[in-house]
């Protein structure tokens, strides 16, 4: 049984007037928290306000840079030059390192967001093009992205620590990618049902795939959401289950670091 | 004859496929360049190529944080409260720090754009938001603004160093601040008399103010506009005449030390 | 006591995946709803739903201009021009009138947004602006607005209908403006004492003022709001008293024909 | 040969403060000017001014509406639901439809831009999003498009006219979709080459296509671009040739009513 994992989430998805999730209650049970940057959400004031909260209560702080489409939420692929990704990622992360700065906090990763994150798992140069923002911003920071895919080889190749992370609620294919969220089934709900299979990913490194086969999974963190009541209620069994079995839940960091 | 000033101009205004202003040709004349961070101009590609292009001229980074109004260029007065206005400072400097740092470049100053610049002359809670700003973004940033406003009592108060500019092509009043766009003759055009102008600015340290009195003038830095072919002429007009001068144009930075 | 009034609320608020109030629970109750239009609220898709919705429901629909200032909610003051205002609410108006001939619906009335509400209650210049605006959009659109301020002059003066709203939750000064949002009971919360209120407002013409002096208040239109819960609540009080007291809620149109 | 063809041109690209092209050198060469409206390029204020200036010089106006990119210009293609496109395409044909009603002037037709023209000129549910977009914002808009693409097939089945468009200075494939922007020889720069070409376009019905062979063109209207001086030349020396050529210019509903 693996003894330690990181519990992420995303979290300052909110927008001027406009408030997603409750991002207080998942706070109290993660140690990692990817901060929306203002492109796909989080205005400065809210990105504020969301570090200062995160670091109340321990959680590591790390950007979750999107595309800039406000009204998609950085869900909707874009084509982007290599350049372009690599120019506005760095503009967030450094907006957001800024604002950790002033509030003490040391910004700790970085966890591309939405449409980017997918396109990035396959396209080897989107994917460089953040890994090389994640270093120029900052050597030290973690690439928080999905193992195997062109996350890893990026950061490997720009010399930025990475960081595997697994889906608690989303359906796997054997192949290791997800069941995309078109299709039926694609998501899981039940609370006792995702917190038990978290169990497995972090104690056993696997996962059962859709059609029923066995695939290993490596999992140095584990992404949850908060943005409903009931997926807040999954965060916390989650983390119950977590500490019942004496997983310790760390930052990052600190999981890398054994 | 004082003998060391700094030549700033606003840079890096272009936004996607929009180009403003004649960069490279005011890089070749200036000590100090206000890259324009994202609100009102200057997205995430174009402040990675200016800042590329101050570089290889040598000449000073600062960022030019302004209003969220792209539209309006972040000409229009906005009634935001100090809390936004730190915010969205903070935002702007550590994106602007993060495209500086992928280039091996130090940030060096910031200097509030456009309205956002003029209302925080007067208005002390916002020259407070931004100097807070600056302080909290990295605390040996220079707050670029106009002497004798509450920009220079603001950087006072937040403890960060001030640097005093004038302006080549603008009127001024006799009270010392600038005669309004929407008056007549409030700008200068003449590139010869600009320059004799600005030689007794730095050499005096006084300017003639509208209705023909001489008034004091700090300066440790001279305003330059190169957003059209004429502006550029001026430019060029007042560096070749303070060089002929025997001033020394240098950063700001240098310039403060003195 | 009157026989006719219109009850009006803000709606469409929505932005993207991001949800403000309780859309369907208020257009149940209301006969007229201001659609955000895009600038400060309300993108495309939003905008064809809230269409639909208050289409199905009977309830007449205006467009609801604002700022361009979508983080700010359009609430922020802005120094526009007159013709900056002009052509963003010509802007606006006519992409909610396209939406509307897309479901059949014909396009009510007018009635700008927050601080641009607020501006052009007191500038004339802003005032006529919106009022020539809404005249070229489409002749025999309502402009809806703050009775005797510059809005109904320049109603007039445009040659455009105009309605009267009062508010039915926002506490009045003596000279009928409103008190300002910064002062302390500047907004009423109990519904009963609210819906009472109402009931004065429309049937004698009057409401009871700051300091506890009657004042004369002409009330085409009550606005009420229902951006949270507490306030649907309202809303479902200020109907129910009105139809209970035998007033007869129409939309404007019809109130303005009696 | 053929006695009647339409010169369009996309207008309106400037954004505040920026300009793009030489709209008015253009506007005095073409028949029909594609606004832009917003969403790419265009505020509202640029899009009055452009209106006025197309209208004076007896130029039809149609709307040219793109995808939320301002920073990408609408040229980057993004992957946005049918709902998504047909809202945000009605929503800027209304916007624009509103400045020409306060111009006098009948908005006549719509040609997607960038991104989504090419787009949709492949992909079925966005050709039809976009032609019942134009179908419902007003019935006798001329949706301008590719010929033989799905544009045209889109315009047939909403029941709108359409309008076939060859491009005066792009490369063709023998199967008479354009060379990729990508490829070298793509984009053609001399002026008497291209006008000789536009006037066998209009004249026989063909071009030469990308490795010799000739290929039928239907052409309506013939695309010209005005963003850099020598585009302008291009839009002279084409207009020029075809009224040597005793080939009527003439505005798009004319030349399909022929």
């Amino acid at each position: 049984m693996k003894r330690v994992v990181d519990l992420n989430s995303d979290i300052g998805e909110s927008f001027g007037v406009w408030t997603l999730g409750d991002d207080t209650r998942v706070l109290d049970h993660v140690t990692s928290a990817n901060v929306a940057c203002g492109f796909h959400a989080g205005d400065p004031h809210t990105m504020l306000q969301t570090v200062r909260a995160a670091h109340a209560r321990g959680v590591a702080v790390g950007a979750h840079p999107g595309y800039p489409d406000l009204v998609g939420f950085g869900r909707r692929p874009m084509t982007c030059s290599p350049d372009e990704v690599y120019a506005f990622c760095l503009y967030q992360i450094g907006a957001l390192a800024a604002v950790c700065r002033s509030e003490g906090v040391a910004l700790c990763h970085v966890k591309p967001h939405g449409a980017l994150y997918n396109q990035s798992c396959t396209d080897a140069s989107l994917a460089r093009a953040v890994a090389r923002a994640v270093h120029d911003a900052a050597p030290d920071l973690i690439l928080l992205g999905m193992a195997g895919t062109e996350h890893e080889a990026a950061a490997v190749k720009a010399g930025i620590p990475f960081a595997a992370e697994a889906f608690a609620d989303r359906a796997y294919l054997p192949d290791g990618s997800l069941v995309p969220r078109s299709r039926e089934a694609s998501v899981l709900h039940d609370p006792a049902a995702i917190a038990a299979r978290v169990l497995h990913m972090v104690g056993d490194g696997t996962v059962e795939a859709d059609g029923g086969s066995t695939i290993p999974l490596r999992v140095d963190s584990v992404c949850v959401h908060g943005d409903n009541p009931e997926a807040c209620r999954v965060v916390e069994a989650v983390r119950s289950a977590l500490d019942r079995a004496g997983v310790q839940v760390r930052p990052l960091r600190e999981v890398l670091s054994q």
